[in-house]
């Protein structure tokens, strides 16, 4: 095995049925292939200009920390409400069922900064467009959102389109 | 600036009054914090022998995973109930104020597996006592604890004496 899909386990069922869940875990089981998945983030991420990475809690933060790390920049971590310690930005958005609420540190982005934001998949695009939008109403610029896994029927590129979108596995028709 | 402490950042009265809050993000802020941070846990890792680094969701993920990647090890999250999607082992523990319950996938431990277990804070230990816990219950054994902050009148060594225990910077008297 040397491909990255190889080591994304499908699940049926999961959370409920008629989703056929893709779980990103299984690349962490295996030591080359979280090699792989960062080392191919990084080849993507060298595309684009950037001062900071930012990852959105908290499969976002499995992905993104080990690139910033080697890129050698800032890690912003996109967090859920209630979590950050220091004077932080709010996005409330909506989730299939209810919604979701997520922060920024207001000291992690100046004005004109430019930041790769990064998370484990993209579906709807809901969470990585509220993300987004907090890291624009600090002043910072998104040059390019990263996902490991896309889900590309569910819309999340058209909801991003104003933005440059890479992703490293791509289901389709399921 | 060169020592990871002074990149830690003291929150008075946070989450509430009287508690002096150690933020490990300020070190996520500057690139050079970050590769410190991560450079210094490989330095202690180095003591160790293992075969896969744990960490603890979700400050645990920001510095293990790093971690995991530059050993070319596995990575396995120890998550909050209720997210995992494969089949997994659950453990409970009590906090200051009511209780937490975190889980691991069941086949990401073999059984003989040497596991590095990581943190960002070791404080009471109560949380890492349990993912220690939940580690040993799929037959892995825990060679090392490693966090980046402890709190050492928290008496979080003590919970832990049965294991090699390691943090980079120690705060203790407050």
């Amino acid at each position: 095995m040397n491909r990255l899909e190889d080591y994304i386990i499908s699940i049926p069922d999961f959370p409920k049925k008629g989703i056929n869940f893709r779980d990103v875990t299984g690349i962490l089981d295996h030591g080359e292939a979280l090699r792989l998945s960062i080392d191919m983030l990084k080849d993507v991420a060298e595309e684009f200009e950037f001062d900071a990475v930012a990852g959105v809690e908290s499969r976002g933060f499995i992905f993104g920390t080990p690139l910033a790390y080697l890129l050698g920049v800032p890690f912003i971590p996109v967090r859920k409400a209630g979590k950050l310690p220091r004077k932080k930005v709010k996005a409330t958005y909506q989730l299939e069922y209810g919604e979701a609420a997520i922060e920024i540190h207001e000291e992690s982005v100046y004005k004109g900064m430019r930041i790769l934001l990064l998370d484990d998949l993209l579906a709807t695009g809901g969470t990585l467009e509220a993300a987004a939008g907090l890291i624009e109403e600090l002043g910072g610029v998104v040059t390019g959102i990263l996902s490991v896994i896309e889900l590309s029927d569910l819309g999340g590129r058209k909801k991003l389109e104003k933005y440059e979108v890479r992703s490293l596995v791509e289901y389709a028709g399921e």
